[in-house]
């Protein structure tokens, strides 16, 4: 139940279709989802917030697929329905086996664990590992 | 400031030491932090704990350095000062360059941004996302 | 699936009845919405839960349109389903227009976003922003 | 303690200090915050981080303060230290008061607490208020 | 609409079969809730996880029914529909009346409420409250 | 580093004052904590949330040590150093010994992890757990 009413392709002024463009042709696929169809409402929204996935999730230093288990890890930390069934299928389309998904959410099940514990008992950071360990 | 006294290897019960010792062994260092001299407080949540993020982290179809990534994802995400310094500091020691913190950190904050998003519009999980895209 | 029987105004007793008919005053309208009928099994929580409410969203210093806007953004960052729904709707009757939902959105994807990036490296207060910059 | 060196004007790249040039013009500062220092380990990411903030909190149909508050609601119920600092700094410059601050807590404050009451009895969104009230 | 094939009894592995029949046995049902039949994907999660829950909720120096309102408490505080539903269930088993329902979620409520104006206005902890006022 | 002036007893209103005297003799101490001297700034803030714990505070169908506990559990979820610090201290006031924090904290990390577990494979609510199992 969106509160927005999504724009799809047909209705769509030039300029949010030609971002649907880029997106369908980034992704290689030939519809668009509803979460940009949301964001349409807001061509500049759109734009910004596609441009910055579309950065964000290029091939760098990290691979695509490690790239779509961490989107997924910070969706199931939020509890984001829409994120963690978008981005667990993207990761499908990427390469991730069922083996992987459960060695992913075994992960982050013990790092929402321990994150707790660490809060919990308000453990200080060690000198070795503060500043992350760069050792400054 | 812990909200429990830290359990000094000198002061421990030989279980305690058990485990400490394997935690050392395990990660090849001599020392051991915070974390775990806070948990020792209740020897069976120590011993636990640590099983479950040996057992997590040890390489498996994810490797060890991907399965820090995403540790540092969930750590990020609940804001843990604690894990995400620790973890940070695991993820350079199995070869985290600064460039790939950096690539970690964007696509993080993508992923928070649009889950926002996504949970704002109370956009519907489109047909092809439905259980996260598996097909059934 | 509400986890308690809502308290229809029909069934409910005076106290929760002389609530539910302020609630209804307040807002203008002829009905209770789900949220009011749960919390009746208690009618000490919802009679200090609905004076809270009141007393927080009355016109003061922020007007009341603002007020909605800042529960909407809480209430996107919780992922409360119910909260944005119902907090959406009252923002809309009070003025908020679709570009202005946009811009609201817009605003929440983005603070939710730094606030991850500022986490994820530890970022330090600067001395102009201690005590939330107000020189003391 | 920040896990990145952070980035200072002098020692940085004319593609980083053109953006550190940028964000003192817009905000009418002589200084460079440590969020942008510290994003500046990656430029991309500095560039794309601060383009989203600045339209995001340009005037808009809302006005610049309403949009800090919403960021400080966000901070707060994301509970980031930096971002609650330096977005509360950001609104005080922008004209809030002591008092709009506490007003501003106290919605925040309450919402926090329906959040909860909502998700905790699980309470059913209302047909009125379904797609946010949009009527579709 | 899970994002794994849940395992049934009858298709189960040995292993997991053992797991899931002490499972029921501990609980005293004679069915195994989705939860374990989805972790069923991998045995050792299952295994692992099932020993962590069932460890933790043993009666020890709180009562099981305590610990399952520490577990409500959690889960609606994350927003856990699944967590939230099948932990008020157990609640109810072991006792849980509608009466302390209600007072569970008004303490739940007020500690939400408070935790973000704590956050809100960076409360410094009090000298007397250091290290949880262990005296240390 | 509160955002705000803290309202010291001999500088405070009478209307302020005599609630800092029902603190004060509630809690049997002869000191306001930090938390309190910063919600001052708004006195009917402070009023209406001093009564709001008050009320959820106060001994019911659950004891007052168990009360506290949830309030931990709920502060520890959220990573609310000012809040795990007051109710822990709180909690030990109130008879909480370090094996029974040990066990508190074992629910809230297992809590967490399964949360995220329930959440990442988006596990549905079974039959028998629906309405929290009110059986409606």
């Amino acid at each position: 139940m969106p509160t927005v009413e999504l724009i799809e392709y047909g209705m769509a002024s030039p300029v949010v279709r030609e971002i649907f463009d880029d997106i369908m042709a980034t992704r290689k696929v030939d519809w668009v989802n509803n979460f940009w169809k949301a964001l349409a409402i807001r061509p500049e929204l759109l734009r910004r917030t596609w441009h910055g996935v579309k950065s964000a999730m290029a091939p760098g230093l990290l691979d695509p697929l490690t790239k779509e288990l961490i989107y997924v890890a910070v969706s199931v930390t939020n509890g984001c329905q829409y994120c963690i069934n978008s981005h667990t299928a993207a990761a499908r389309k990427k390469g991730m086996t069922e083996e992987m998904l459960a060695e992913l959410m075994e992960v982050i099940g013990v790092a929402n664990q321990t994150n707790a514990l660490a809060d919990g008992f308000q453990v200080e950071v060690d000198d070795a590992f503060r500043h992350g360990g760069r050792g400054a």
